[in-house]
């Protein structure tokens, strides 16, 4: 067990120095939410912001992980170092993630140029968002210049995590049901390049032209203060399994780096990120606190008379809130 | 547009009576997040704690809501009264569901004694866990003896939902692919019942038996609290479509209930779920809070000096937390 302030000093120390193991470690105590390990990230944070990063998402079943390390092998042979992180489902219990590193992308794994990383979540609040992007911080300063962060699709906390990318890629495939309409109605307006994967099955062509009729009828600005947004996101085909159709995607991808760096899209994303991110981190500072400084008798004590219908979980919170203040200024 | 509280307390009022547009109308304005809504719940509050709330989870394409419309009307012939939530993709922009209740279900919507309602997500801070969680109390204020709650799958928010639920039903389907070994790492631990859907498809038994040998290897106990749990997840098939196998799943749900009930079961879970519940509450109210006490301009600095690398996301959110600490206290 490390626990002491010098020798996270000696891991960040050892990670700038391109060490990997360094790497694994440090990403393994931020997943375990260890306290000093912020401190770590202090230290890396001057040596962040120089990677480009590209979040995959879609549903279970799309082939998002073979995507993922086609498009890592072809980022290599253009000359790039690549980060993968790959999301798995929260599990609040285990917090395990079934398949490892191993299991997944295994002919990538002779590389030193590439390093691959899942993570999963320990179900607190807001818990995966904010390590995955200690995560990426961790690769950016180890020095990657294309981060991958792979997510399993819908869901919050995955929008959240997407929102983290400067480009989203969102992949489809072919016949996977009605249920995929519901699920392109959170996931349309995230997407900067949308790929249909598994192209050589039935159904793919009717599944690009899907997507290019809704691109037609005018989706929504991609982010809040991207009013004079220009990027059309491309609709490609590919199969994964083949390496067909990679080169292009890479293509798009590149391109959408340069259009973020043209237009100030850049800057303007990332201090929106920055604001979500402070405020996901800010909320769980403020709950650790509150919680102390209220006590644990005091919060079982107001559960129960939840529990007993004397009081909703609304007013509940915000006495808690209050009780707070008044003590604070009397 | 209602924006008094008479008015607040009327709708409260006719809901009770059994007004259905009183319900939709005080989902809605739960949905947009409007604070009298809350107050509502307050008044609501008293009124719940008698249905029985199942949650149906899984990933697009695994016929989730045909599970569901089958499901339903299973139970009404079984002489409940039935409400339905169906939660779609969280869109952050727009806020909409494409696809409405009119088009999903609409055998259903000729009987009474069905409350339907889909909803989406306005993207903030655990936002649509706590409008999922108080959707579901309108409906149990309303009557609705079995109130089911479809999500989209893996992903905090979901976790967080089915977490709300007494009993969660997890779908699959057959040949979804690799991926969704994968996905069941999140699931797996908090199904009640698994149900293997279009299992007049090829690979039905074939997944059949993968979720039951991973049950007999023994997959972690449900809950925290729930160290005795007695309960094992049975596995059945479906083929929604024809609704069948759909009254054997409804006397697993039945059964479940009564396994709740007699094991002590149900009142632990619900004191969990409302921990969970008042700590998202609290969070984002302390965060309110916060932000209005900092005020814009700090706030604003404070992200321009992030974006510039001279202050980490960590550091900053302390640093925030803290200068509001020490003005307390001075």
């Amino acid at each position: 067990m490390l626990c002491n302030q010098a020798l996270f000093m000696e891991l960040v120390e050892q990670l700038l120095q391109g060490d990997r193991r360094a790497a694994a470690r440090l990403i393994t105590l931020i997943e375990n939410g260890d306290g000093q390990a912020r401190q770590a990230i202090g230290e890396l944070f001057p040596h962040t912001g120089r990677a480009h990063v590209v979040g995959i998402t879609g549903s279970p079943g799309t082939g998002k992980s073979t995507l993922v390390a086609a498009l890592a092998k072809e980022t290599r042979s253009r000359g790039r170092t690549v980060g993968i992180i790959s999301i798995d489902p929260t599990s609040p219990f285990t917090g395990g993630a079934l398949l490892g590193d191993r299991i997944r992308m295994q002919d990538l794994t002779g590389d030193r140029g590439i390093f691959m990383r899942s993570m999963a979540s320990r179900g607190n609040l807001g818990g995966l968002s904010a390590a995955t992007a200690d995560a990426i911080r961790v690769l950016d300063a180890f020095g990657k210049e294309t981060i991958f962060v792979e997510t399993v699709g819908a869901g919050q906390a995955e929008v959240d995590i997407v929102r983290a990318a400067h480009t989203t890629v969102v992949v489809e495939a072919p016949g996977l049901g009605d249920d995929i309409q519901a699920f392109k109605a959170g996931i349309l307006e995230i997407a900067d390049v949308f790929v249909v994967n598994k192209a050589d099955r039935e159904g793919a062509d009717r599944t690009a032209k899907a997507l290019t009729a809704m691109l037609d009828l005018g989706i929504p600005v991609r982010r809040r203060d991207d009013r004079s947004n220009t990027w059309r996101p491309p609709v490609l085909k590919t199969v994964a399994t083949d390496e067909a159709g990679i080169a292009p995607l890479a293509d798009a991808i590149d391109r959408h780096a340069v259009y973020l760096n043209q237009s100030g899209q850049f800057a303007a994303r990332e201090r929106e990120q920055i604001g979500d991110e402070l405020r996901r981190l800010l909320a769980r500072a403020l709950l650790e606190q509150h919680l102390l400084q209220v006590g644990e008798a005091e919060y079982a004590h107001t559960i129960e008379e939840i529990a007993q219908r004397k009081l909703d979980p609304h007013a509940a919170a915000q006495r808690l809130v209050h009780a707070l203040r008044t003590e604070a200024t009397s």
